[in-house]
């Protein structure tokens, strides 16, 4: 019960992303229910056939490390130098609150996701990548004028989307493009 | 696509709870990702063997049709006459927008789970009762005395947690009585 308790402050940690319907900061746990959904919809899109309750799992979990590490922003390339370090140690924390069958199968779950060499962790971090790419263009672009992030720098960051999903990675370079088109992100 | 982005709209559904670290209240979406990790932890508490990936996916699309709907207040009597019409109607618009097979599969997930007849069903619904006591109570009580709930009404209420776990509804009574010894809930 203490870990569930514990779960309540991924709601409170912010995203960079806004929602689309709202002016808010999205949150984690909102986030990771979204790309649950994402995936049960999406599934057939996955290049690979997937475990799609493990994808579930893996997603509900994924960000939860967040608690104690921070959201690190996607295109934050100093951040990203200890992220693995801190989120591990918080791993290592907030799963260590349940039994140990319990928390190691979790943890091994949230590893599994960090090495994006299963199917199932491949398609999950496909999900993760196109959703905000999906908030940004509908609004505008936002959070890339921002942080002054180019289309140079969200293709290079998100081209990885192709090794979960083909046809999302398209999907997802035809929504930058228009992006450009419209000027909601620059060249 | 266009349900996904539908979706978004569940993040600012207010729920009458409040978070337990926070001092906003609760939306549908956080509040569904809430459930499904409760439903990962909390199984072994079932009374009968449920499908686990069955509960979670009725748990993440439970609250879909308040997006129109809104959310009753489960103390609210009047509110609770026309809520099935009214959420019906919902779940015919917002399923509606996914490819017909898709659609009807999360339609009778959800009509599933608003029966209470299915052991994965009456599960479900046993996580969805216990969590706002838990932040009721972890909050000192703050919606029970906004809206002066007795403890017999949050008994009345919430008996029916024993159909899909007797041990989570005996923690739960505990957790009541502690809360009218401490003065959160009064009698």
């Amino acid at each position: 019960m203490h870990f569930l308790i514990e779960m309540d402050k991924l709601k409170s940690i912010e995203r960079r992303t806004k929602l689309i319907h709202g002016s808010r900061l999205e949150n984690d746990a909102e986030h990771s229910w979204h790309l649950a959904m994402m995936a049960i919809i999406l599934q057939e899109h996955s290049n690979q056939k997937v475990d799609l309750f493990k994808v579930i799992k893996m997603l509900l979990i994924h960000d939860i490390v967040e608690i104690d590490a921070g959201d690190t922003f996607a295109y934050d390339t100093v951040g990203h130098h200890d992220k693995f370090d801190r989120e591990q140690r918080a791993a290592t924390r907030i799963f260590g609150l349940l039994p140990e069958e319990q928390g190691k199968e979790l943890m091994d779950l949230w590893l599994e996701y960090e090495r994006k060499e299963t199917n199932e962790a491949k398609f999950a971090a496909s999900l993760d990548s196109l959703q905000p790419l999906i908030h940004n263009y509908l609004n505008h672009g936002e959070t890339w004028k921002k942080y002054g992030i180019t289309s140079d720098k969200v293709l290079d960051r998100n081209r990885k989307m192709a090794k979960g999903s083909e046809r999302l990675w398209e999907y997802a370079q035809e929504m930058i493009e228009k992006s450009v088109v419209q000027g909601y992100l620059s060249k």
